[in-house]
């Protein structure tokens, strides 16, 4: 299980040079958004002098600034790379920007397929320099074959599904477990994949994982919350219906064995992103994660968490009222309208077992 | 693209010590099948001077002998590991048996998850002795994650599905592969684990690949076949309803994007091997593959593959009836009553594309 460094103790700047603002700096997006007292500036001299919140409409307070030398003036513990490329790969021109980071003394956290830690040049001269750096993809070892354990522990799971990649399925599971927390209970939020991983602490990125134990690693990661908490929300990944990450998906529906299931979509959007297949219907989708689960251990989706960032006001209304409709589920945009009628489900089902 | 040795052109004694003839010694078994010629010993002093074929049935005329010193004998000039052990490791006793084959010159092949080449000092001592480790599990590097291009091949591409793990995916897939190609249609198979990789010479094992890259690995296998040939069947792993290893399933199905599939199935199993889950029944379990096809290019089942290793004759005649009444398409045990069956629902599939 991750759990090298824990990022809400450190004073962190963000490098997301030439993309701030833009899809592939999610990961920089994330971290202002969940770790705002944190992040100390954010690194893109595109952007250079404005305030972190007139790009992305969060993150007051916190400047964009040209480089790691002018970023350094605001004292960071750590260096996170912000941006997570298809791939997955360390854009070249930033190995000289770590070079100095490392000698600046500052931990590296990143989300990048391709391991700085077994970087040789890299991680020769993080330990001259005394500092870690932290993959937060890379997988533990030892990693089993699912074997069912998680439909035994005492804790109450809820697993994050979704129609596609980068409709909310991390951050509605946040959102839950926050929201869930303010109430009282008990509750742990289970990162499985890098961005949720660096805001949270732990987890274990399973789209990382070797596919033989991926399933594994989701069981892992359930029996590892459940020591010590009450009710779980697993964040999902992928979609049933992506043509590269379905397995991922499949691996962790299987592999966690939720009580239920919260459904995340996108309304605006009627194909797999990147691709020209076309997204079945909401009721399909979740009637195919349901029968999915049910084989092994039967699940229901018991609400939608709907992504209307692209949305007007009324729009966003307009598209819950029609999926709940729909669905005869309870649907709200949780970064517009919070996630009580989530928690609400979430509760009875946390009661009822 | 796994290419290093063709076991075709080499003498081979397998070692399967002490598990021969069990369901660990699956690849032992695989390797005198396929490779009847090809294979000149079995190590494995607990079967010591018996015939090959009086442990598994086939295999008539290769001895079984007690050790590497007593296989030399037989001239071979690799020595095939012939376990596929839960975690895959190495027995830690069989180091010193590789020391020995790789001092007498033998290639070793292996289809391990512990890499032999990347063990330090059996690759060290392998490069003394100019032999090469070949890790049949190894993926290549650099895997894409899918995007679809396996629907755009003028091959016509079958897929191997299943009820469970070891129901005969790849026996069923080479089966049918060499009876087209007796009718005289160029076709191929595409192996998608280490056994298949070992007797047909080429492949990628999927579940060794990281799981955001095993559909691209299906996506590779499905372009490379097609490149010389018009008709492909793709080797299928695991099952939709394994909790260990659905993913990889899903990763195959929506990799490989097949125009028909061949469902296979051990008509005297009712609960997933070595788990509790109860398998749904085989129309249930038929209309599962094809609705989690449908998304993204429809495809049918058109053929049942059953395994009646453990039915007499008059049972295996009767399991096969039974699955035909209930599904309404051919059915046949391809080891009992061959696979002629199957072959004209894949010709037709062929014919009408």
């Amino acid at each position: 299980m991750v759990k090298q460094l824990q990022p809400k103790s450190h004073q962190i700047a963000i490098l997301a040079e030439g993309s701030f603002g833009i899809l592939e700096s999610k990961t920089a997006t994330v971290l202002v958004r969940y770790l705002p007292d944190n992040v100390v500036a954010v690194i893109d001299s595109d952007n250079v002098g404005r305030d972190v919140s007139e790009v992305i409409e969060i993150g007051e307070g916190i400047p964009v600034v040209r480089d790691l030398a002018e970023a350094m003036r605001f004292n960071p513990t750590m260096l996170a790379i912000g941006i997570a490329p298809p791939g997955g790969e360390l854009p070249s021109a930033w190995r000289a920007i770590l070079h100095e980071a490392i000698q600046n003394r500052l931990h590296i956290m990143s989300g990048l397929h391709q391991f700085l830690s077994e970087d040789t040049e890299l991680s020769e001269m993080a330990e001259a320099n005394d500092v870690i750096l932290w993959d937060a993809r890379k997988p533990p070892p030892d990693l089993p074959v699912a074997t069912c354990k998680a439909a035994d522990v005492d804790a109450t799971v809820i697993l994050t599904v979704g129609s596609d990649c980068r409709v909310g399925k991390m951050l509605s599971g946040i959102e839950v477990t926050q929201a869930t927390r303010a109430r009282g209970v008990n509750a742990e939020f289970c990162p499985t994949g890098q961005n949720g991983i660096m805001v949270w602490g732990w987890g274990i990125a399973i789209d990382a994982v070797v596919s033989d134990f991926t399933a594994g690693a989701a069981e892992e990661i359930v029996l590892e919350g459940a020591k010590n908490h009450d009710l779980l929300i697993v964040e999902g990944q992928g979609s049933l219906v992506h043509p590269g990450y379905s397995g991922v998906t499949l691996s962790l529906l299987h592999g966690s064995l939720p009580d239920a299931m919260i459904f995340c979509h996108q309304p605006s959007r009627d194909t797999v992103a990147r691709y020209t297949v076309p997204l079945p219907s909401v009721p399909e989708m979740i009637a195919q994660y349901e029968a999915m689960a049910a084989p092994i251990k039967p699940a229901k989706v018991i609400g939608l968490a709907l992504n209307c960032f692209d949305l007007s006001d009324a729009e966003a209304r307009e598209a819950v009222r029609h999926a709940e409709t729909e669905t005869g589920l309870p649907a709200t945009d949780v970064v517009r309208f919070g996630a009580d009628k989530l928690v609400d489900a979430v509760q009875k089902v946390h009661a009822e077992r």
